[in-house]
């Protein structure tokens, strides 16, 4: 079993309140916000041979936006906990990064603490508006709705292979660095959905999110792997690949028809666990503690 | 200067909105929320040697929900990301000593992120109610208000020298491993005053807090030695020694008047700096990055 899923379960099991884990997101509703926490390691998420303090920042950031879109919230608000061996020139290429993707995504920066430390850490809770918006859950999707997706998969795993093997190849080297979100397409599903909905983005993988919403919902999940959107010929990339921040999201037919940008790739029904072309697949992805 | 105040002022300089940056905590008014992001990493601020997983997330979530309390609010929720060479022992046990914590001050774990690492890094971020409350800023103390304060300072710092040195102290080894902390004396000040008043935790100890407030507020705070609340003898202990987690408040007199549980030890006046008995002091604290 991988290891991350069965921490999952002491902690469910030590916390005497534990209604709130399971999702990337919190849904604090009489706060109106969503809210979540996501940590980047040196050498387990990033390394530095790879990418400069400017890209560090920029990539912390913009995967805890993209946990808030993936919420159905609007992205408002963010902190940022910085530790590591830093020097000037360190955290001011850092808060560079920051402050573009900040002014990109109309975020403001409203916290943060500085320690020092061997290896670069870098934690950072981003919090979502959700007044007038109907957020997700993973336990949402329910049978018949359909499995629909904006953005492409496969991508950053490719990317980061070149990186890893020197191969030159831009394309995949700029998408592996900085993803593209998709603000416009979450604030479509999180206000004109009438249905819940159940959304992640593929920070984990493809696979990851059919399988979390497969088991959170109770339900089987069947794809066709032509339709996934894709530029790579590696299979393995495209279903297990983490990295990319697609949506990908379990809709009912109805709310589906009313959202731009979306594509179907497979449909939900009564059943277990997560099917590709109707045959059964099995975890796969990227673990941390493996 | 000390290396944290720098990067502080690059932050300032590189974040193109940085309104939020001073106090420990924001107040994101709209929302009725501060919100406070804080980390631990192993050998800067805990070592494995004197604090088990247990006391090691108990300490850590206290310190964050001190935070909120030297705010004003009412702590509510917090996030937790928990990074390093996890076990399961581990991570039950961590678990453990957070909810604890958590029930003994009523807060809520409403997120988590765990993820692998060579040293154990935690941060913490805990969110306040602020409805109906005062919220404290660094920069509302004024001529004429009093310096009071709620806890004793110096045992911590004494504390873990008795834990370094292998001194058998059950006082100070007690009081350095587990902070308590006064949410009644913050309650009452953030829903009694009638004035903006400037709170802060002696985390980084009474130094910091009064050299913070003062620079600030731009006025100069006088305080009486004799009148701090203190165990040890040692001096520096109780000016510089951190992690007491006692409230510093510089609040108007009226105000100081009506909550219990606070010791006047100095005033504000004119001026600028921090005077102990009308002698200039000058920082000497626990500095990260020098």
């Amino acid at each position: 079993m991988n290891k991350e899923f069965e921490f999952i379960k002491i902690i469910k099991k030590t916390l005497e309140n534990s209604k709130y884990i399971g999702d990337d997101c919190a849904n604090l509703s009489k706060q109106n916000i969503t809210i979540s926490i996501d940590s980047l390691i040196e050498d387990v998420h990033f390394s530095r041979k790879y990418m400069t303090a400017e890209e560090i920042a920029k990539k912390a950031l913009i995967v805890n936006i993209s946990d808030i879109l993936a919420s159905g919230a609007k992205p408002k608000y963010a902190l940022i906990a910085l530790s590591g061996n830093l020097d000037k020139n360190f955290v001011q290429d850092f808060y560079k990064g920051i402050n573009s993707v900040a002014k990109k995504y109309k975020v403001e920066i409203v916290g943060g603490d500085l320690t020092s430390g061997d290896k670069i850490s870098i934690s950072i809770t981003a919090i979502g508006d959700s007044k007038k918006r109907r957020i997700s859950s993973r336990k949402n999707a329910k049978e018949d709705y359909i499995v629909a997706v904006c953005g492409e998969f496969g991508s950053s795993a490719e990317g980061l292979e070149c990186l890893e093997k020197n191969i030159n190849n831009e394309y995949f080297i700029q998408k592996h660095k900085l993803p593209e979100l998709f603000p416009k397409t979450s604030e479509a599903i999180a206000k004109k959905s009438k249905h819940p909905y159940a959304m992640m983005d593929s920070s984990d993988g493809l696979f990851d999110c059919l399988y979390q919403i497969s088991k959170e919902s109770n339900l089987k999940i069947n794809i066709e792997y032509d339709k996934i959107p894709k530029k790579t010929k590696n299979k393995d990339f495209v279903i297990y690949g983490g990295e990319d921040y697609a949506l990908v999201v379990a809709i009912h037919k109805d709310d589906f028809k009313k959202i731009k940008g979306l594509k179907q790739i497979g449909s939900c029904s009564s059943g277990q666990g997560v099917y590709i072309d109707e045959k059964k697949t099995e975890y796969k992805g990227f673990k941390h503690f493996e």
